[in-house]
């Protein structure tokens, strides 16, 4: 589909960023900083954490005391010598004044940074965030309004799939397992298996995705890669192992309970007319 | 909350990036091309296209030949001048050693690189997202299923409030209207203005905030903050103008018919005995 280009513009770019082994300095240690820290230990960062000790929230106290590779500084910021070696540099400090030299020199280091509650001082901004394993969702207003960010955060959580994150899981399993077996980068294996890689997913169900073992898995590929074909779920998790859930999903509910109060409400009411 | 610290880590760290005015080199023109130029102009960000035009793909030509700021050269990447100015660079071509000269040339001069294709040289992922207006969501596997994302994308469309971009926009004006008439960073007024925009957007619903004009949030400033209260939608919005959906959402319709269809069943059952 070609965008309307006229939709375009007033946004952000959404991004994953890698983390694995690049170092994030914190500067400040309360409730925004504590939050800060979750998000980049999500995302397997060693982090330094400068902050006055009286500073410190209860939560940023458990993460230093914790076995995650923090290192903790009892101070204030003292300099561009504190900037070494990061990769990134998040700010949640009251001193708008110290925030604002702070972000000036990541600048002239090419260092992001994020400087709380000065979107002008932001390389980037942070959004309300969903994890289950794998999969990671973030919901942003574009600084327009956190509260409503929070109440669509919620309505997306109670419509994912109950075992989405499984279920991703056991597809990068299954991916890596067909890699294996039909090797190769890019030209006609390549395109195969991504199209039954896709066919797998379009045809199963996710509660049916997350039920995958070892076993079933090469089941999956002998009777189903090797003939060009994607089995049913019952052939290959077999119809005990899966869950009543599949059935009667959530979605049926409402109409039942209706049809039972709708004949019930009928029935009183024709059985009083009658006597 | 505090998180179990078990629970942390395999992940990325989801961000909203700031392009406005930044100036971002996209080397190559193709499929995926397409997508990244897309996604980068939704940040409304300066391009530069490297691609020799027999490599463009449709709609890369129709947004070269659009009024979007980018500029295009129809040649391939020549060296480290054509990094110059960049604040970051997409790559997506098939030379894949090619593409590791570009992200070693980006490294050196700190310069945030994605190469399509190749996880461990890029500095960030990108994802399947959602827009409707301010509101942008991202969801990841982090790698493991893109097509799994892609369903997750459809699902979490489906659930969204219908009027959610707009009620985004709505808050944001009313927010700026509040801040106008008490101003002040931090302290008292400001925990104030956070509390009373927090009771507004809970206690209203989604479609009544995309309601709103200039009318109605001068209404719910005058009668709500200034009395320290949030009137009912139907006070400001006023009845008429409120749409039905309000009163018959569609969580209720299953009810609705499910209801019907037994009454029905019932009833013609007991009459059938009855004769």
């Amino acid at each position: 589909m070609a965008p309307e280009t006229s939709e375009l513009g007033g946004g952000s770019l959404l991004l994953a960023w890698q983390l694995k082994n690049k170092h994030v300095l914190i500067v400040g240690g309360g409730d925004v900083a504590s939050g800060r820290i979750e998000s980049v230990l999500v995302a397997d960062a060693r982090i330094t954490i400068i902050c006055p000790s009286q500073g410190l929230h209860p939560l940023t106290k458990r993460f230093i005391n914790s076995t995650h590779p923090i290192t903790y500084h009892d101070r204030v910021f003292a300099g561009p010598e504190d900037l070494a070696g990061a990769d990134m540099v998040l700010t949640a400090i009251d001193d708008v004044a110290q925030s604002r030299v702070i972000c000036s020199l990541c600048r002239d280091l090419k260092i992001p940074v994020n400087v709380a509650d000065i979107p002008d001082s932001c390389d980037f901004y942070f959004g309300s965030q969903i994890r289950d394993g794998p999969l990671q969702i973030m919901i942003s207003t574009n600084g327009q309004s956190p509260k409503l960010a929070n109440i669509i955060r919620k309505r997306i959580e109670k419509s994912l799939p109950d075992h989405a994150g499984d279920a991703i899981n056991k597809v990068g399993e299954l991916r890596s397992k067909l890699k294996e077996r039909a090797p190769g980068v890019g030209g006609e294996v390549g395109k195969r298996r991504m199209r039954w890689m896709i066919d797998v997913c379009t045809s199963w169900e996710m509660d049916d995705l997350a039920l995958l073992d070892e076993e079933m898995m090469k089941r999956l590929l002998d009777d189903g890669w090797e003939t060009n074909s994607v089995p049913r779920p019952d052939d290959v998790v077999g119809r005990r192992r899966r869950t009543s859930g599949v059935l009667m999903t959530s979605s049926v509910i409402p109409y039942v309970v209706g049809f039972v109060t709708g004949a019930a409400c009928a029935g009183i009411l024709l059985f009083a007319r009658r006597r």
